[in-house]
């Protein structure tokens, strides 16, 4: 088959994920061979290629955004030709406290899709039985891949932490993220204002669902907003200025960073008096990812995407490393 | 009266604070006066006569933990010569969202006992009616004094994220506000394990309940120890390495640092990922701090004190910034 591989022992850098051929991979007990339909293109990827994280295989197949058929190993409910969907999270250890309490996103032992294992850049993949996602009627191909990531990682602490009617949800940055965040916040019914640097993406944040969009290239722009958030998103990635977002939240008000800057945040303890948290989330788990596919599919919402294809990854990723992306990349499988 | 004012027009320092006569506060409606029988020493104090906080009163008699018997504007409930407690929280609005649910400490408009109006360092003090909490007896009066402190500021948390039975909990620093914090978790009955860097602590910290003592100053102390707690109560005030303390939390672990360090944390997006949270507290609220009495005299916890005069009070705070004091200073008000 047709994949694109990185090989660690290549001089790491994006133009070095070549087109290959490789062998399709041999269906095993407890999986699903897919034929890939379209693949969603993340800012993680880059990192893997780029060596910012481990590296944990020599050779990858990168990818974790996968919608495919079932060409092979179905089940009673797997039945073949069904569309599924395949997420960051590839297998669990399904023994640990976070496993048996439905939490396998924080699991102990985590299988990572497209980075401990070959993901979606090709046009086979293999997939656990139990960590596929049968997609709902109504999600089309491209504009489901991303809800496999950003839909997941903004949904679940979304949803953990409560978030509707009655509350006020900032989201931080509009892009691949920020744009699911602002989409489920304002679908949950929680009043949601998007923050962003950018006065271009004012029209388009009003359109996805933000009843309030602060620009925060302006002078003082937080003093005016001060205690006032119960919930804040923040998906920004590149450095910023986390401390004045926490003072905007009222007390016992919670922001949660899906972002991940890459250097430390800087945090003064006066900014979370009164029980404010800063904290974390990582996807979700595997029934809150079935829940979230649902939602979308009953609430009409998916992703804003771009299409890519093999030639122009790279492209696309430089684009995706500025921000300038409206608002994930989807691979083009036809064109590897 | 005698008491101990600081008086913002000189130049601010801790040699400043001096002892006048002053008038005898007069009883209004709705407060009692007090005769002060012991009033707790702590950093904060020291912080407002340094100038560390802005100045609310030109002039103020500091002191926020007092202890007192009642002696005009008795009620039912607080018979004339009753034993009564007054905190850091002088006074609230009664009236915004924190306050209708308890959380008094909370509160949007609060006012607070020897800042923002006059407190404990002196023959007399005047006290809201509704912030006085009457002493259970089986608790002195010099060692219930830091309770209104330190103990609320630590019990409160500990109660709020349920430390108890089967949680591992960790306590940061050895000082006021750790020691309480290690007598709370132990009566709670987590396993409670305190963070020190100094050897010469380890038996104390033993004594007052800890199940294990990690020396911080020990190479690669941290490793052995990751994602093992469910909770960690930060007493420190000092600059520290809060980053590594959250990668010891276990997912959906809580740390909450109730010391406040002057300049910011930095803390990396990747040590609170799976819902770990750096969070802060403020003392507790009215029912929550009587509460904290109860189980004080039940349980039969106060905090280890030194006591100080008047003219030892300078020496007494150069100690508390050395952390040289075990473990609060109590002011003899005799000494006035």
């Amino acid at each position: 088959m047709r994949a694109a591989v990185f090989n660690s022992s290549r001089q790491p850098s994006a133009h070095f994920l070549q087109l290959e051929d490789v062998p399709r991979p041999e269906l095993r007990p407890g999986y699903v061979l897919l034929r890939v339909v379209a693949c969603g293109v993340c800012r993680t990827d880059l990192h893997i290629v780029e060596g910012d994280l481990p590296q944990l295989q020599p050779r990858l197949i990168p990818g974790h955004q996968i919608v495919g058929e079932i060409l092979d190993g179905a089940t009673e409910d797997l039945l073949l030709g069904t569309r599924v969907g395949v997420s960051w999270m590839g297998g669990v250890d399904g023994d640990c406290r976070y496993c048996r309490h439905g939490e396998e996103n924080l699991c102990d032992n985590p299988v990572f899709t497209g980075y401990s294992v070959n993901g979606g850049y090709a046009e086979y993949a293999l997939a656990r039985t139990d960590f596929v996602y049968p997609l709902p009627a109504g999600l089309d191909d491209v504009h489901v891949a991303p809800l496999l990531c950003a839909g997941i990682t903004t949904y679940s602490p979304l949803k953990h932490w409560n978030v509707g009617p009655g509350m006020k949800v900032g989201v931080v940055g509009l892009g691949g993220l920020g744009h699911m965040g602002l989409k489920f916040s304002h679908a949950f019914g929680a009043k949601t204002v998007q923050f962003t640097t950018s006065a271009a993406k004012v029209e388009d944040a009003q359109r996805l669902g933000a009843d309030e969009v602060i620009l925060t290239k302006e002078p003082n722009w937080a003093a005016q907003h001060a205690h006032s958030f119960d919930f804040i998103l923040d998906c920004v990635s590149a450095n910023h200025d986390v401390d004045t977002y926490l003072r905007l939240l009222k007390r016992n008000g919670v922001m949660c960073s899906v972002g991940i800057p890459e250097i430390p945040v800087s945090i003064h303890a006066f900014s979370v008096l009164g029980r404010k948290a800063f904290t974390g989330s990582m996807v979700g788990g595997i029934r809150e990812t079935q829940a979230m596919l649902d939602f979308c599919a009953e609430n009409g919402i998916a992703s804003d995407i771009e299409m890519t294809s093999f030639s122009n990854l790279v492209r696309a990723w430089e684009r995706v490393v500025k921000a300038d992306v409206k608002y994930r990349f989807v691979l083009d499988l036809k064109t590897l």
